[in-house]
């Protein structure tokens, strides 16, 4: 015997005119009820940054027939905390997705990610959660060929949940060719930044951020060698920061204070 | 036989005219060779957001005299990005110091915190790498009491380098009667929120990001349990997210796709 219909919350950091944000909503649709609260214009890179010295709108918008939607002054985590607080009202949604974002959140992305912080945000709230991403920045790309892993996994944490406090990141190679589901690690890797330096009409520099993706990392288990051998890489993700393995050595120092 | 005097950049999210920084920059000058590079503006609750829609300015400033300044345009993350690939040029410095923040950064708050995403940024960068933060909001907080210890954590991590991939995240209480170091988890807590709702002159609802802070973790290793026992908590933090004790139960699922 099936319970009711899940409640399933949708985010995004790209916003809500996105097409990733769209395709997901209309996965979710088969799934349960989808209530969309995302924001009103692109926040890529805005990591887990909430909104404190200026006040947030939240307005209902009709975008796409029969489909709950609302845009967000904020964050994607602002969108996160306004609709579990004035949307749900303490009543949680059963799910929390957020993206397809266009552009991989795998490896240290998941730092900078807005996609992935909305995630973290409702898993912080105890709403079990999964962030997803395409390797595809462009307003064009297709997302098609990932929705049955979408639908896949969304089922498969309403039907089993997930460990306690941890959410999913969901990363997905681009074109048609996946070989199936990886769960990996976060690979160990980093932006080498490489600022472009300009300069404005009034001969003052500016800078661009630009980058080169720097891996360090040799393992087969981590998301980048999963998305680099076209498979669906899922890396489990928790929000205690804390570095266990390092107590030990700290509680060795001696302190002359 | 000593070695020539480290070099330290000193970042944080208050904004480079707080007095934080300036507590932080001047106790650092006392150790090594500081170079500032802050937000033009407070950057409170930005956690670890990045500039990448627009460019970013980086102005040398002459605040106070003999300190080596610039203020910038971006994020505390872009403040670590620009110091390290503008200023430092490849050559890193030997500490990277985030604060002393006005306010607590203690448990969940890591995540929304831009003093610490600064820290863990220059921990990506493999810079040995500390946040401090104070439990006091007020432009007019009193750091004297955290000067020594801010000192003896500088000197400690300069001279036993940290373990691979860690930084620390240090807390101070407010007042004097400090009991002394204390190495900590972070505790498991959240922030209820609770939005202010108004109106404005045209009727139309707007909303303030409040909250209540939620313990919901009694283990007396916690930097929360420390620091309400005047203990200045220090816990080690890591930026490998991975829920790795979750991959196991990740694998027993049965995918259908």
């Amino acid at each position: 015997m099936k319970k009711s219909k899940p409640t399933i919350l949708v985010v995004n950091d790209d916003g809500i005119t996105a097409p990733g944000i769209k395709a997901l909503m209309d996965a979710m649709a088969e799934i349960g009820r989808v209530v969309v609260v995302a924001p009103d214009s692109p926040q890529s890179g805005m990591g887990h940054a909430i909104t404190i010295g200026k006040p947030l709108r939240l307005d209902q918008v009709d975008i796409y027939e029969g489909m709950e939607m609302y845009r967000c002054s904020g964050t994607p985590v602002d969108c996160v905390k306004l609709a579990v607080n004035k949307i749900f009202k303490g009543k949680k949604p059963d799910l929390c997705v957020s993206g397809i974002n266009h552009g991989l959140n795998n490896s240290i992305n998941i730092l900078y990610s807005g996609t992935m912080s909305a995630a973290v945000e409702g898993a912080i709230e105890s709403i079990p959660s999964i962030g997803f991403s395409l390797d595809d920045y462009t307003l064009q790309a297709d997302f098609s060929h990932c929705i049955k892993y979408v639908k896949e996994l969304a089922q498969q944490v309403l039907d089993n949940g997930l460990p306690t406090a941890t959410l999913l990141n969901v990363n997905f190679p681009a074109g048609a060719h996946i070989k199936g589901i990886k769960i990996c690690r976060q690979a160990n890797a980093k932006w080498a930044e490489e600022f472009d330096e300009r300069m404005d009409p009034h001969k003052r520099p500016y800078y661009w951020l630009t980058g080169v993706f720097q891996m360090n990392d040799n393992g087969e288990e981590t998301d980048v060698w999963a998305l680099e051998h076209h498979y669906v890489s899922v890396v489990p993700v928790q929000f205690d920061m804390t570095a266990h393995h390092a107590i030990p050595v700290l509680n060795s120092w001696e302190f002359k204070v």
